[in-house]
């Protein structure tokens, strides 16, 4: 995709607090500090690159305020409260031109109830398939192949990308981000073991998800075994995730790549799970409480705690025990030694 | 989705052992104990919740044969052998509502190869594809955006759901329950590194799907290098688990969510595997062996053992190292003193 | 799929070293050593099989050159320099009849921007949709539903599965084959704690396939923030993979199933993860580095080691640890041991 921002331009995004230097440069391009060329803007997003600035070629560089250097000629320094803050207004306004707004209306391929309700500034893509009953927010977008089932409710402003599927009777709020190929509304994993079979038990609840709620791509939400399964405002959810039926997820909420949230367990709000750790079924785990990456939660965990490791104990505890592991042929060879000296000295004493 | 069940209505499904109590009210709603509203009916799943029963709003609570009290005015209480199954009843009927039998036919934007047998009875939704030589059994359901490819083989009562993609020449018996984007019949990932490259080793076998399993959205199962991969008669897979090439997965198998078995591994009737565990390539699993959450089995395993941890070890074995490690900084403390004190022993004892 | 190749078919395909008995036999299936029966091709290609042979049914069977035995009265020994590559050879040509080469053209049921270059040689399948500007090279298939979006280029021989999803301004060179349901330039995780929220950084970047990769069924590769996720000549990736945004995936790669790789973090060439491993974001991970299946890896690696557990240490130290956990409770006893033995030594010792 081309971009092409005057400074003046880059400065009327960011609004910094000071600026020095000036540029000529059109602005084609971001890059990091190191691989930056002119043209590029760049940023210090991280204190650890500091040494970095010097030399980059970049033509604008976002900074923060206590930035000590001077621009190179050509280069334009702008100084902002946080660099990374700054870069996002960039990307948002070059997510536009990415994103261009689609025309409202339903695709002529499109499949529609006739009982589904259309907000007129939403758009429905070719191949998508809308039930009985469902109703799509004002605004809200179905890009191309997605499958909305009967009883849906989707607000306003909703983004469902190429392949998502949302199933029957399941709701979304306003602002609700969904990336390819993600699965709202399949079965819950439930079964009796009757006569040496595992008898499923139908699942018939729904999923509920709250307001700007964003969820990366082919990740997965059961449906209720009855009652719901619930997605917080504002929780941010990365690819191939799994949440089991029942799961209250809390509001705030951030769950990296590859979690897996077993059946009936809450996460309050402020929650964050790192990628690919995963909780047990029927647990709480309190209110911005952390588990690490690859962490197994088994048991309830504090509001505001720290876990890691598998099973997942407080992150100091973990840190220290995976220290001592590796200590762990020396710690042998000292106690070898003490039951030699322990000999010795029995021996020796003997009468 | 509306529900309205009479007392009559469910104690017609529930079948109870015995009654206590009565209850105007009509049942709009499924709800636990602790959560419910009148209107609603609950049960006891787990006798952990009892104290919860005497409180509860439900209208109609479904309790083991042996549970004590009395309901309140306007309550009913059901007792059964095992509420659990009593509530798989009644959420089996409402599932007749929430997923009524499609008519059967195939959706006009629906492509299916001239040479492809769908039976009379079957429904093809729209925008699938079926190809040739393809055959859709007796009231098998296609939903909407499935693709079937050529030589593909479905038994009677399959249901798959949006987005399922079954590749050429995979055969699924009866009664198989595809959740939304699953993949049967993906490549196995096989090469052979020649020359400093990695050479693919064309995956020319199929996958053999026997009745009654259900595999859960987004799973994956790949095709056999050559001959086949199996998932035995019964056997039900959660959301994002992966089967490699030629694993032969018994009957009654459960495979929790996000579960990964390598290639050629084979897992005997009645294995059960916790989410997020692994398994090596070609190993046995041996009948009604359990691998905890997490487990990663890198070893065969006896049948009816209980392995956890990873590598994975006996359970009783990894619970009690668990624990023992985080005694670890105790220990070195311990092994240090004892070294102080040998030392203060050599020097008396020194003559 | 029904195959049949006579004796001097497989000859023509294997170009064998030498040939040892004769067999009669039309090829029908491919089966191992253990499970072949007449009519079956077999192959050795782990001599730990190597007992097997001599009962085998199969008809043709591939073995190393300096394989002792002799076949049975209609068997054919094919002697070659290694059988797993052999065996690839007949498996490809096995793969041609699977996947017999599409019609070029564009299904008319598919929709392609007015302004998008389709190759005369491309195949573009049903219910496709290709976005405006998008370019498919010579000879690349689009299955069926699969979704390219706008700006998206597509080298040649490009082999897109079924309900395959590239998103806008993503590239591919040459031979990439990606299996269904993979998702190609999906946002990155990225947001800004802003006011108590997770704002949104808008992921504006794109993502770059070299050829000859591969990528399994219901993998996700996100598009950078700005700049580019690279994923290198010649790598293969395996089911159910998650790559963060940024990433630099080197060549001849090897990722195994449900690997995930978070943000920022670069795979030099020929590194190896086992299933289920991952690797923080912003690390190096050392050319030709290997992670064991499950590795959690944290910090950098260096170019060739190899590194297991979580968190993942050199493999050799990893496995001494697991096997001194398991003494963990004898060591805890022999402490107490000692600790009895020393008091009791204090005692005699006290004058």
């Amino acid at each position: 995709m081309q971009i092409a921002f005057s400074a003046d331009e880059i400065v009327a995004i960011v609004q910094p607090k000071a600026v020095r230097g000036s540029t000529p440069a059109t602005i084609t391009g971001l890059a990091a500090l190191a691989t930056a060329r002119p043209g590029d803007l760049s940023f210090l997003g991280n204190p650890r690159y500091k040494s970095e600035v010097a030399a980059t070629l970049a033509s604008i560089v976002l900074l923060p305020v206590d930035h000590p250097g001077e621009p190179k000629e050509g280069q334009l320094f702008l100084l902002v409260d946080k660099p990374s803050v700054a870069l996002a207004k960039v990307c948002a306004r070059i997510e536009q031109q990415l994103w261009p707004r689609p025309s409202p209306g339903v695709h002529p391929t499109a499949i529609v109830a006739p009982d589904a309700e259309i907000a007129p500034s939403a758009t429905v893509g070719p191949f998508c398939v809308v039930g009985a009953r469902a109703r799509v927010g004002e605004r809200s977008h179905l890009e191309a192949q997605v499958f909305v089932g009967h009883g849906v409710e989707l607000g306003a402003d909703c983004w469902l990308m190429p392949g998502v599927r949302v199933l029957a009777e399941c709701r979304l709020a306003e602002r609700v981000r969904l990336h390819p190929g993600v699965v709202v509304g399949s079965d819950g994993f439930g079964y009796e073991f009757v006569g040496g079979r595992h008898e499923k038990v139908a699942q018939v609840g729904r999923v509920e998800i709250e307001s700007d709620v964003e969820i990366g791509a082919n990740s997965t939400i059961d449906r209720a075994r009855f009652a719901v399964t619930r997605i917080g405002e504002g929780t941010k959810i990365d690819n191939l995730v799994q949440i089991g039926h029942n799961c209250l997820i809390g509001r705030h909420v951030i769950l990296c790549a590859q979690v897996g949230i077993a059946g009936s367990t809450t996460l309050e709000d402020y929650v964050v799970f790192g990628g690919q750790a995963g909780a047990a079924g029927h647990l709480v785990i309190g209110k911005g409480a952390k588990a690490g990456g690859k962490a197994g939660v088994s048991s309830d965990i504090a509001a505001g705690a720290y876990v890691n490791g598998n099973p997942a104990i407080p992150y100091m505890l973990e840190r220290r025990i995976a220290i001592l592991q590796q200590r762990l042929p020396d710690l042998f060879h000292r106690v070898d030694a003490l039951e030699a000296q322990i000999d010795t000295l029995k021996k020796s004493s003997a009468p």
